[in-house]
């Protein structure tokens, strides 16, 4: 289907890790990051169901997603420029029957599709405060810095979205940890599973994986660490398996 | 001046780890555990000032943080029986000008001492629920479920104990993590250093060790996790330094 899919100035087709994906990328925009790809492959996403991907970006999720369940998959988008790269990449890999993805605020997505009607949510929010040291790019300050959306919108829509024993899977910096887990369990969607990456033994983490259950009991696990590279600087035996897509 | 203290029945004088510190023990109640001296050493403790220990036990983290401090070390213990082991260890040592042990319950410490009168804290809390199957020895059972103090008493206490911009250390079950800092960020003891510990590679925590800051801002790290056994079932090299007290 590609040869119909119009590729517009500055963009490219890259391959996505595993399955021969494609992705449409830009080099006015940001590329997929290494979380997106974590978070995919830490979320336990059921075999079918309904799936929403908030902060969906250039789409990367939904379509890492789309070989590991046969569930539908939504993802939301606010900037229009982004939604138009990730609704081609979906129709490139001819995903438009599992993934749609629409332009839209995601604070909006309770009214739209109304409370408990998804079975898994997954997102990775933009990281940083609003203001202060912001990228003069809009595309790549939008998001990466809380100027659309706060941490509190995500998870207060997440909670609204998935239904009851449903599941939602974010990814974070770990110096916002405490305001994470505070928010997850005021909304009532208890963390269950924590998986920290650190880029090489010995070093801080600086990403956090979250799964909670929205009304789970008070129980969780801390995952074995995700390092990311070897003592060489290459991609540790886990790492590579990852980017093979097993 | 070990000739002049007594021993009571089933008890004996074990070795603690460093710097030729001894530490009464007896079959009748716990032997102090790894929990107590890994969270001793994750202590970044203040050269001088004052520190206090609740729940001390046997008095094992005072003995192990008087090599650390010159500060004046209280250590609070509610079973008489290992208040009066945790006293004796204390002048087996000759450490009566640094140490104070006190049988109380840390609930009345604010009332005793006075809001904001210590540097530093610590405590390694009992971690289960009280009810269930709780240890039919008595003091093993106030020592391991929260039969005489819950987790909230142990931070509502802390903040109360803790002048602002003095620290708090911790250690816990991964289980109660959610817990564990939701309590402490409503009781403004802000967590700013977790470690965990997983017993070897590839294996979840089993441990969490959490510093926080009364007062301190929202900005935290995750140190690299800690291995206590290595392929062959050793300690680990950090384990094997940690307990030759370096």
């Amino acid at each position: 289907m590609l040869d119909r899919i119009e590729l517009r100035p500055n963009e490219r087709v890259d391959h996505l890790i595993n399955r021969g994906l494609k992705i449409i990328q830009s080099r006015e925009v940001f590329s997929f990051s290494m979380d997106a790809v974590l978070l995919a492959h830490f979320a336990n996403v059921p075999k079918q169901g309904r799936l929403i991907d908030l902060c969906t970006g250039t789409g990367v999720i939904p379509l890492l997603l789309s070989g590991r369940t046969k569930g539908k998959i939504i993802g939301v988008e606010i900037q229009e420029k982004l939604w138009d790269m990730a609704n081609r990449s979906v129709m490139i890999n001819d995903l438009h029957d599992q993934i749609e993805i629409i332009e839209a605020d995601l604070k909006n997505m309770p009214s739209l599709f109304g409370d408990g009607s998804f079975d898994y949510l997954t997102c990775n929010p933009p990281y940083m405060p609003s203001g202060g040291d912001q990228n003069l790019n809009p595309y790549i300050a939008i998001a990466r810095h809380e100027i659309m959306c706060t941490l509190e919108d995500v998870v207060s829509v997440s909670h609204r979205l998935v239904r009851s024993g449903g599941k939602i899977a974010l990814v974070h910096r770990p110096s916002r940890l405490v305001d994470l887990l505070t928010l997850m369990r005021q909304y009532r969607i208890e963390p269950k599973r924590i998986r920290f990456v650190h880029p090489r033994h010995g070093q801080e983490a600086n990403m956090v994986l979250v799964e909670g259950i929205r009304d789970g009991g008070r129980e969780m696990k801390i995952m074995p660490p995700l390092i990311v590279y070897n003592e060489k600087g290459e991609y540790t035996e886990e790492m590579k398996a990852i980017y093979e897509g097993s």
